[in-house]
């Protein structure tokens, strides 16, 4: 069966953070899931539209093989909402894959998932991965086990080459 | 030796209509040029910005082998500068692959490339594919030969299922 992959996003993700990996794993024939706090259709920095098919509520995160978490504004206010951290906290205690781009990680931070972890996120947030004790490097994809991230747009060919790696072989 | 793919860009064009297929490129390891009528920062629909790699004049299209042209507001404008016009006509006329999406047809239509082709373009232009003698289809990708088309950015996982397909092959 083609693996199913989720999405958390709020209003101000970085466009092509989410629409790159979304269209790239349809590409590829995987499903693909869109979550947020409501149904509403939620707009991204530059101003991309997308209307998500779940909300946070509705997710049932053992249906999912990976979780996808474009960064721009949008992490710091899915952080916020208790169903969505307990969602990544899902991902997490399965080991399963998880890729988080650019401001990303900061729901990682929240899900409690980067201490001890290597990985790379968007250079202002370096601090606070560090102080929740990931091991920042500075490069395009960091692979750590089943945990992909990267630091920014022009980072989303290497990052999806890892993606969809891993979901092949998953 | 890798694939070496040009894009003809103009400002106003269609963001993820031009990121999407050069980061899906650059995904698989193609070398990927970016041509303009100058060197200044061509300017996106939605404000996302990028420095062309080249000028129309600079171009040999002879270093290529395929063409990717990218919809919104910037077909209109690259139409109108002969030489990436003549750049255009080189593709046609040596049967390379050629992949157009939304306004694209645009320049197909001004290198005269789409009579008796099988193609499809945003709804807005199919008139004017079907004056200058296309066979328009309304389907997420039509490939006739070398020449990949589709409608609009929701189409791009099919368009570059079959651009990446098409290359792998070439």
């Amino acid at each position: 069966m083609a693996p199913k992959v989720l999405f958390l996003i709020e209003d101000g993700f970085e466009d092509l953070e989410l629409f790159y990996p979304m269209y790239r794993l349809m590409e590829e024939g995987f499903e693909v899931v869109i979550a947020s706090s409501s149904p509403n259709e939620k707009v991204g920095k530059y101003g991309y539209r997308i209307k998500p098919h779940k909300t946070f509520d509705d997710v049932k995160p053992e249906e999912y093989s990976a979780l996808v978490i474009p960064g721009g504004k949008s992490p710091e206010r899915v952080r916020i909402n208790e169903k969505a951290v307990s969602i990544t906290k899902h991902f997490v205690n399965e080991n399963k894959v998880i890729a988080a781009i650019c401001h990303g990680p900061q729901l990682l931070i929240s899900a409690g998932a980067v201490k001890d972890k290597k990985l790379t996120c968007w250079i202002g947030i370096r601090d606070d991965v560090m102080a929740a004790g990931g091991i920042y490097e500075d490069r395009v994809v960091v692979v750590d086990g089943n945990l992909i991230t990267s630091r920014m747009p022009s980072d989303l060919p290497a990052f999806c080459r890892e993606l969809v790696e891993k979901l092949r072989h998953s």
